[in-house]
């Protein structure tokens, strides 16, 4: 490898490309892949398209995240948000921002693990775009595509009363691990039991990415993915649909035992208001035991608004960008 | 306004977004726009894709650019790399990731403005993305989604012996541009004349978003848009295609006019080299008096690599993000 032990500075551009681009195989649905003014991508009716970027020392710390980490970080919440809709996520184009003192190798690394993340969930690396920033700075962005494959999307606003409340996936685990991290030196190393499985989720969050479309397909009235919490993303749902969303606490208790053994009493908060999940969230027409593989129910829709836990009413709480 | 005289950080993102939201109206084509997980677009059978970021210190300087310039260039960038496919843009999305201390006027004005130019030219913006940045970033970038409605995408690759080389729009004059604004202090408020010219094009380049499509339609066989100079983009030409593209000098007579009397002696530099001007550079089937409108030949394509000027073979000079 050229890049070993250099900084971007010290190689080229076309250099660095030319050990990046075969992370990006050729795909089926690729016309033009990278290397021309922009890719051309076989598409259904509809496109689904979505953009999210991380910064170092806001959504990642060095110290406890890998360029793997992060390359896995940014693809789940971009891939997340493509499926939240219903939709199947095809391809997506990449941006790299950063500080010309930067390893090559982690540049190549982020390459290397974005790749195979693409290629195992079946989306193609399409483009991308390279640029240098000021000292310090490092951002990686994604604009995910999907197809809907026919399907209508799934959007915030079609909960109804009478529908289920129902997650895929865990929740609070993110902000466990990151409480975790936070609270002790060594947790980063942390591999085995509650703990290790915290940590590992907020550092590498995992979606799986056909959950969506088989939500959609399964009766879904409203999704989106916990990327702000499950009030407040639920919070968003009821604003969207004018409806209430009842959780029942009995059915977090699944989350609740793995959090209470990783991080104590701050287990509940964790589930309630916990980000950077990306479990997929959503409402399915009737009430239980009509779920999709892969879902269980967290309660149910009613008349009213915001949301509630056991009949009490609950105060959506999260996170700003640019505040505080 | 509750963003006028305030930061990022004094205004809440949703404060933020609500002022923002719209700028961006709601267009035929666009089934869910900003405010879901995800945007939904109509689409052929197929879809461009494209992504181009700037960054300040890098891409722009505040002393000379102002937020509608960089708004206007980043657009353009984006939008001239979908018309250089043969396709027509139809939507994009948006990253903002700055500095808490910006100016929220600063985003307001880049929000209009990428607002402004979307409506005029029939682009969607259909989401987007904000986040915080270190002391002294901001970042901008754009992926922009275009149609090809039924047509073959205009690749680097498909330059054949007899062609004609022609151009869509000027040459030099951003690099001329540049030059003032470095060699004068003044040079930014200049507006008359042939300075003026070079110094608003460097600040705001133009595209005209149909350009491409109808070269596509008028019988081009390789297309890219002019970012990094007419000696290196015209031997990307060259090296895909397999040919060499020879320039007349007497054809760039109508550039040489202006920029001679705007920098004078660097004006055939900036013509074969500078970078930035995004006019659309293409090869066409067949010799003169064929082209479509707004086109106007610089030469034709020969067997052979690499281009020449009058004969003469001409090293490709250019830009690496990265180096020096």
């Amino acid at each position: 490898m050229v890049t070993a032990g250099r900084t971007l500075a010290q190689v080229s551009e076309a250099s660095l490309l030319a050990e990046i681009f075969p992370f990006f195989p050729a795909r089926e649905g690729v016309l033009v892949g990278p290397g021309d003014d922009a890719a051309v991508l076989v598409s259904g009716g509809s496109v689904v398209v979505t953009t999210d970027a991380m910064v170092r020392g806001r959504d990642w710390l060095d110290e406890w995240s890998t360029a793997a980490d992060v390359a896995t970080k940014v693809f789940t919440q971009n891939v997340a948000d493509v499926a939240a809709m219903g939709a199947t996520p095809t391809s997506l184009v990449v941006t790299l921002v950063a500080d010309p003192a930067t390893p090559a190798d982690w540049a190549v690394e982020f390459a290397r693990t974005l790749g195979d993340l693409a290629t195992d969930a079946g989306v193609a690396v399409a483009g991308g775009d390279l640029s240098s920033a000021p000292s310090g700075t490092v951002m990686v962005s994604i604009t995910a595509l999907g197809d809907l494959r026919g399907r209508a999307a799934v959007l915030r606003s079609g909960a109804r009363p009478g529908d289920t409340v129902a997650v895929h996936g865990t929740l609070g685990r993110s902000a466990a691990g990151l409480l975790l991290l936070q609270q002790e030196a060594g947790a980063r190393g942390e591999t085995d039991g509650a703990r290790g499985a915290c940590v590992a989720h907020h550092l590498r969050p995992v979606v799986d990415v056909v959950a969506g479309a088989a939500a959609a397909d399964g009766g879904a009235t409203a999704m989106l993915d916990v990327s702000d919490g499950l009030l407040r993303d639920g919070s968003r749902i009821a604003a969207a649909s004018g409806v209430r969303l009842a959780l029942d606490s009995a059915l977090l208790e699944p989350d609740l035992v793995v959090l209470r053994e990783a991080v104590g009493d701050a287990a509940l908060e964790s589930v309630l208001a916990g980000g950077e999940e990306h479990s997929l969230l959503a409402t399915f027409v009737g009430t239980l035991g009509t779920l999709p593989p892969g879902w269980r129910p967290l309660g149910r829709v009613e008349e009213g608004e915001g949301v509630t836990l056991d009949g009490v009413a609950q105060q959506p709480r999260g996170w700003d960008h640019f505040a505080g």
